[in-house]
This record gives C-alpha cells, sequence and structure tokens, in this order.
C-alpha cells in the first residue's frame, strides 16, 4: 500500500523470550524487605506465588524463555501490530512520525492479558486450582478472569466497592468467563468484616482489596494470589510488547528518538520501554517518558522510598517512589493509574537517570484522546489518554523545532468500557484534581518509620 | 508453533477488489420497484445515495476494484485473521475442525465498518458533507459515526428510542467519534412527530428511525443517507470478509464443508459466504448455512415477496424473504437480527438451493456463546452467537457421525457492548420468544396488494 501504516509480523517472529532488565542495571535493586526488615526470600513468597514462577521475580538472568503453553494463547492477540498515527500527524501538522503498538485487540481489550495469562499458566502447571485477585476500574480483574478461563482455573476477584457499583461491566465480563467477583470490602474475610464494622458504607479502596485478596489466598488450599503490575515478574511478562516493537520499527529502518507510556504500577510502561532501555544502557541516544496522573503525581513528587504495597500494611516493603500508602488518589476517570506506589523497576531507572516522568491533567488527557478516535479510530482507555496526550505535547514541540522525530509510544488499550468518562468530558462537567500539599504531607507520613533505601553508589 | 490457531495475511495479500455475486447468479435477481410498480433505476435514488457509489447496486460485473482511499483505512484492521477454535473443538470432544474469521478487531468492533468506511469514502469523494442513517441496538449507527470521524463527514444517527434509553453506551461510542445520536421517533422530522402525537410513549421502531433517516436526508442540503445492510452493494463491500477466508484456508490446504453466518439483514453472512457460493456455483460441494433468531425467522418462515424495507413503506419495494414490514420482532438481545426482512441477495440465493436456513433460540445461542468465551476467549456479540450455536450443533453431529468435517464460520463481532444479556443468561432471566400464528397471520398482512416476484424461470 503506498500509505504503509501498519508493520505485522508472522508467527516466527513472535519472540520466545521475556527481557529482565535486572541483568543490565548498573546498581541492583534494593530488595524487598519483611515484617523485620530484612530481605525476603522466595521461600516466604511460596503460598502467595507459585514456586515454579517465583524465581522469576528474584531473576538475574537476562532473558527467560516463554513457554510454549503461554506463547499459544499469547497467540490470540499476538504479535500485536505497530501501527503509524499518520492522520494524527497530519491534523497536528508536525514533522514527528507517531508510531504505536496496539494492545487493544486483546480479549479483555488490554496489555494485562500478557501477564495474567502467563501467571494463570505457571499455576495451572503448579497445581494450583484457584487465584484470588484483587481490581479497581476492572481491567486487571477481568484480564485474569479470563486467562483462568482459558486454563480452567477457578477466580475471585475483589472489586473496589465503588467500582462495583458504578461500573457493572467490567463484573459481567468477569463473569461471562466464569469468574466470582465480590465488592470489597466483603463480608468474606476478616480484614473486610473489620472494615466494615468501623464503616458500612466505606466506598473500599485498592488496599483494602489487595488485603482481602491475599487474606483468601494464605487462608484457602490449592489457592494463589495473582497481582497485575508493579512486581518484576509482571512487568517481565509485558516486555514482550517492547521486543515486538523493536523488531517492527528495524522492519521499516526506523528506532524511536522518544519511548512513551502511561504508568500507574508501570506494566505497560515497563513492557515498551525496557527493551529500548537495554539499547539506552549500551550507549544508544533516547528519551524514555513515563506519564502519570497529575492526580497521582507517584514519580513527580513522591519521594525515593520503602512503602507497602497496600493500604493495610500486609505485603513486603518495596523501595518505590511512593506518596504513601495511606495516599486516595482522587477519582480521576484512569482508574487504572490510581495506585499510591510506582512499580519499584520503574522506580529504579528513573533514579538511575534512564527515563523521564511527565504529570498530566485528565482534561488535557481528553482532549487528546477524542481528538486520537476521530483521526486514528481505535477509542482509547482513559488511562492510554494520558500516553497520547504527550505524545501530542511531543509532537507540538517537534513542529516548533521544525523537526523530524520518531515517536513510538503503548497504546495500552481500548476505552470501550470507559466511555462515562468521554460522556462527562463531551459535556463539559470533566474537571482536573489538584494535589494539594497538606494531601500530601498527610499521606507521606505514613512512611514515618518505615526503613530507607540505601543511596545509589 | 506446533499448535497452529492463527493464519495471517500481509499487505499484500489483502483483496483489491469487491466481489459481485450478481455477475454469477443463474437467474438475475428481480429489480427493485417504485411505488408505481415500475423498476426503480438508479437516477431515481440519486437524492439518497452518492451517484459515484450508486452503480454498484445495479452492477453484474463480477469484480469491483476497492479504491486505495478505503483500502488504506481498512488495513486499520484488515486482513483480518482467521482463526482455527481448537479449545472449543476439545471441550466439544468433536472430529470437526471451527475456523472462523475475527470481525471483532475493528474500532467500533464488529464487521460493519467494512461498509461505513467504504460508503464514508464515496460519499466524501462526491462532495457530500453529511450521512444520516438509523441505527436499532447501535453497532451500525457506530460504525457509521466512526467512519464520519476518519473521513471529516457530519453524521447524524436516528437510534430507535428503547435502545437509546436502554443502551447508552453505544450512543457515546457515537458522540466520542463526533456523530450526532438522536432518540427516534424525534421532534427533527415531520414523521417523527405525526408518530409522536399519535404516541408520546412509543419505544420506536427500526421502520420508524429508517423513515426519518431518509426524511432528513432528502430535505438536507449536501446530505445522502446510508444503509448499513440489506441492499445490494452493502452486501459486495463484506465480500472483502470471504475472499481473505478464501486466501488464509488455501494457505493451510484447507476448504471447508460447512460455512456459516448469522442473518439479520444479511450483511456479514454475505460477506463470508458469497465467495464460497461463487465455487459452489461452479461446482464446488459445500453446504451454507444462514442463522436467524427464531424469533425473527424471516429465511425459515417469511414467504419470499415484493416488500418494504422500513415500516412506513417510504423505501422501494424489495424482492425477499420478509415477514411483513409491519412484524415488530420480540425484544431478543440479538438487535442487529430482529429485521422484518432479508437481503434480496441472500434470499435469491436460498431461493435457488444454494443455501441452507436454519432458526435457532437465544437461550441455547447464549449457552454456546459462554462455552466459547470460556475456551476461546473473545466474547462474542449476541448476533454472533447465533452462528456459534450452529457451529456447536454441526460440530456435534460430525462427532455423532464419526467424520472429521470442516467448518468455517464468521465471527461477527465482539459482546463487549452488550454484556447485559450475559448477565440476564446466567442469572438464569433469559427465555425464548415463540412467534404464534396469529403475530405471522397479523404482519404478513400488511403485505395484501403488493406486487408479487416473478416465479424462478
Amino acid at each position: 500500500m503506498s500509505n504503509q501504516i501498519k508493520v505485522v509480523l508472522t508467527e516466527d517472529e513472535i519472540p520466545r523470550q521475556w527481557y529482565n532488565i535486572q541483568a543490565d542495571l548498573s546498581h541492583p535493586l534494593p530488595p524487598p524487605l519483611g515484617p523485620d526488615g530484612k530481605p525476603v526470600t522466595p521461600a516466604m513468597l511460596e503460598k502467595v506465588f507459585p514456586a515454579n514462577m517465583l524465581p522469576q521475580e528474584f531473576a538475574t538472568e537476562r532473558w527467560i524463555d516463554i513457554p510454549e503453553g503461554i506463547l499459544e494463547k499469547l497467540y490470540l492477540w499476538r504479535p500485536a501490530p505497530l501501527f503509524r498515527a499518520r492522520a494524527l500527524e497530519k491534523a497536528l501538522g508536525t514533522p514527528a512520525k507517531i508510531y504505536y503498538k496496539n494492545e487493544g485487540f486483546s480479549p479483555a481489550g488490554s496489555h494485562k492479558p500478557n501477564t495474567s495469562v502467563a501467571q494463570a499458566w505457571y499455576n495451572k502447571e503448579f497445581g494450583i486450582k484457584r487465584l484470588t485477585t484483587e481490581t479497581g476500574a476492572g481491567q486487571w480483574g477481568s484480564a485474569l478472569a479470563f486467562a483462568c478461563a482459558l486454563f480452567g482455573l477457578k477466580c475471585r476477584v475483589y472489586m473496589v466497592r465503588i467500582s462495583f457499583d458504578q461500573k457493572p461491566f467490567r463484573k459481567l465480563m468477569m463473569q461471562a468467563w466464569g469468574a466470582e467477583c465480590l465488592p470489597s470490602p466483603s463480608e468474606n474475610t476478616a480484614f473486610g468484616r473489620k472494615v466494615l464494622e468501623d464503616d458500612m458504607d466505606t466506598p473500599g479502596s485498592l488496599g483494602i482489596a489487595i488485603s482481602e485478596a491475599i487474606e483468601d489466598c494464605v487462608s484457602s488450599k490449592d489457592t494463589r494470589y495473582s497481582l497485575g503490575s508493579v512486581l518484576n515478574h509482571v512487568l517481565m511478562h509485558q516486555t514482550i510488547i517492547g521486543l515486538e516493537a523493536k523488531k517492527q520499527m528495524a522492519k521499516i529502518n526506523e528506532y524511536p528518538d522518544v519511548v512513551i507510556g502511561c504508568a500507574g504500577g508501570g506494566s505497560n510502561f515497563a513492557g515498551l520501554a525496557f527493551p529500548f532501555l537495554a539499547d539506552k544502557m549500551a550507549g544508544k541516544n533516547l528519551r524514555v517518558v513515563a506519564v502519570e496522573p497529575a492526580a497521582c503525581p507517584t514519580l513527580t513528587k513522591g519521594p525515593f522510598v520503602y512503602d507497602h504495597g497496600d493500604c493495610a500494611g500486609m505485603t513486603p516493603l518495596l523501595a518505590m517512589h511512593s506518596l504513601g500508602h495511606t495516599f486516595v488518589p482522587k477519582p480521576i476517570h484512569a482508574g487504572g493509574l490510581r495506585y499510591h506506589g510506582m512499580a519499584p523497576l520503574v522506580s529504579h531507572v528513573l533514579r538511575e537517570g534512564l527515563i523521564e516522568a511527565s504529570a498530566l491533567h485528565q482534561v488535557e488527557c481528553y482532549t487528546s484522546a477524542v481528538q486520537w478516535a476521530r483521526t486514528e479510530g481505535f477509542i482509547p482507555a482513559p488511562e492510554t489518554s494520558h500516553a497520547i496526550a504527550q505524545v501530542v505535547r511531543e509532537a507540538n514541540r517537534a513542529k516548533e523545532e521544525g523537526k523530524e522525530r520518531v515517536i513510538l509510544f503503548n497504546w495500552s488499550g481500548h476505552g470501550l468500557m470507559d466511555l462515562t468518562g468521554y460522556d462527562n468530558f463531551l459535556q463539559g462537567h470533566l474537571h482536573d484534581y489538584h494535589l494539594t500539599d497538606e494531601d500530601m504531607k498527610k499521606s507521606l507520613a505514613s512512611l514515618e518509620g518505615l526503613p530507607k533505601p540505601p543511596p545509589l553508589k
């Protein structure tokens, strides 16, 4: 076609190994710490994650084989096409070339199944019968429900009560795949009952839901817990995105000047960016930008600390950028970006100076999302709109500077389940949330008394 | 991969011509008739359809070139992969091989954009500024809104009021793409006002909405009307599905014994089936099955007659299987299959003995849809579930007979916007609607006094 807009890979070209960035870091990742302040060992996590997958969390080898049983299922929507957004380029009048990986073709509509399928497969292989997890807006819960259906595992999802009530369709997706979806806090766990006792009308939070899912897991037979972001192995499962993108860019003799992804827990960003960071660590010149919501500015305003992954303080301490585990993000539509912390690996590469971070407000993001839908066609998820808004900024800067620039970003998922945000925006009802110093101070206080990560040598 | 489940085509292999089945019919299609009972000429339709596309409706040449400007946009989700449903085969324990074209990857989530993009392009080329259309459940309205956004056309969709109220998300999709979506009947047209005068609380109907969209079109400047199914040119635009499928089956040295598609207006069925019917007309041995809802059994119970395409009787008379233009189908979830008539070309090939028809109830269809989602992953639209249920029947028959059989069907779209039906089904609230003889008799009475199509010679 005269106007090539899509680069596809064949079956033979699908990556057969994940990239583990831990092999290439110039400083090692500070280890997770247990309640005693000592590094957590794999053995300590064996009641939570299957022992056949756990080594991945601590692995330092560069490449880890993707089992055939996982590839076979990923192949339903992978390799994912790389597109060039020519219509948007034209609308912006920019000399920049904008490329994107479209992760919206998976059955759950986002990049999440890249890891949910992998995790479900390892659990199945290990003889596990049932997985528990938590979900906020529902993207992760539906991705895990889908994966469990493929492998015949039972699945229970604790969904933050306010989302459970406000977003019934994500719950229906999970149920269509045979999963059980409970509003959290629930009567199902001791922790849930305790929270309900204190406040019958609580809207719930991701932190409460994590605590319930872990309690359910450790107190049940043949059950493990599954997390959709933040941890090392989860980010590694997503690197298939960036590995495909590198092959695709090479096919058209391009290499990105800027790589962009939105970042909540960090998995879709890392999935695209880490394989490119490998080149950067080897001397290649490129910028890599993580985009977060200004209402939850973990990377741009949160200190690098040891903090819990959940609000209740049940998880090990992770060395990461965090706003404090009691931080409750304002109700922006990008539910997947409402997390108080950031993946240790993403936090670490920011600290090493390998990436930049940008914090954007949601009205700007929706403006870009609507422009995207009306030029490029696919309606983006509110999370994805953060990456798009940054792309538009970069493309406009290229225009001002009169420079051709190659931009690559991760189009992490479609917004068909999140149309209410578009409605609010188009009706002019959407507004931005500004984080006050007082809010920050309050949640940062929850970090007091926790150990500090060692300085970079 | 050891277990191949997907056949992809490269950019070079995308079909560059549509297949026009009119070239190969052994009897010519009876022409559409005007109010005077005489054949309608292209010139009479020029206020409704753009004159540069109209010849396609009457064309008899076998191949019609697809313009580059259309291919470029189709390329966003085409060529669509051909999958083998190995997990379902295994679950059914069938010796049959089940292949399907996945049309759910388009931005609107169904096969509809194959024609909406083509129609919008022709209108744009012809200098038209605005399109009107009607929509029931919203699949077509959203597909046209998407296409109009790509080409910078204005778009107004008259959406059946009950769907407008009950399915707000389809409306939000259209709005995200910049289209205007009005509940029909509306105050916007003389016909709509008349209907509202008679009954303020009417739920509306597709027939009313068509009448409003046509009235809006013919009374406005630079405006044309667009239809999502039924007509010859619409079905032809969909043949890209079957043309791709033939190439894909050939790549793996397979040829279907049975080709299956669900049929409401007939476009997704024809899109897959017509290129295979070309082989059948040339002597190839295969079965082709159109699947309709038992609650709206046009092909299996409707006579072959001349009837109007809309309830108000504003359209030309079409020679087709019809239950009578006053037939109001019961509220099954598969809104896209609730149409009183059937595409003249699909009706014609049934009459010529080239295809079979099957009518299924929705509980059986949802049972198969859930089994599909839990084995193959992608959640099907309620329309698509009719094709799946027929596939399951055929696969079970192959098992009983102990015969390997190659089944190919059209997976016409995803069900992410239609999850309420799954909820009703899973909660055991779904029931079947049985068409009574009295209902049939009543609506068939609306055919009285209309001309009769000539018998096949």
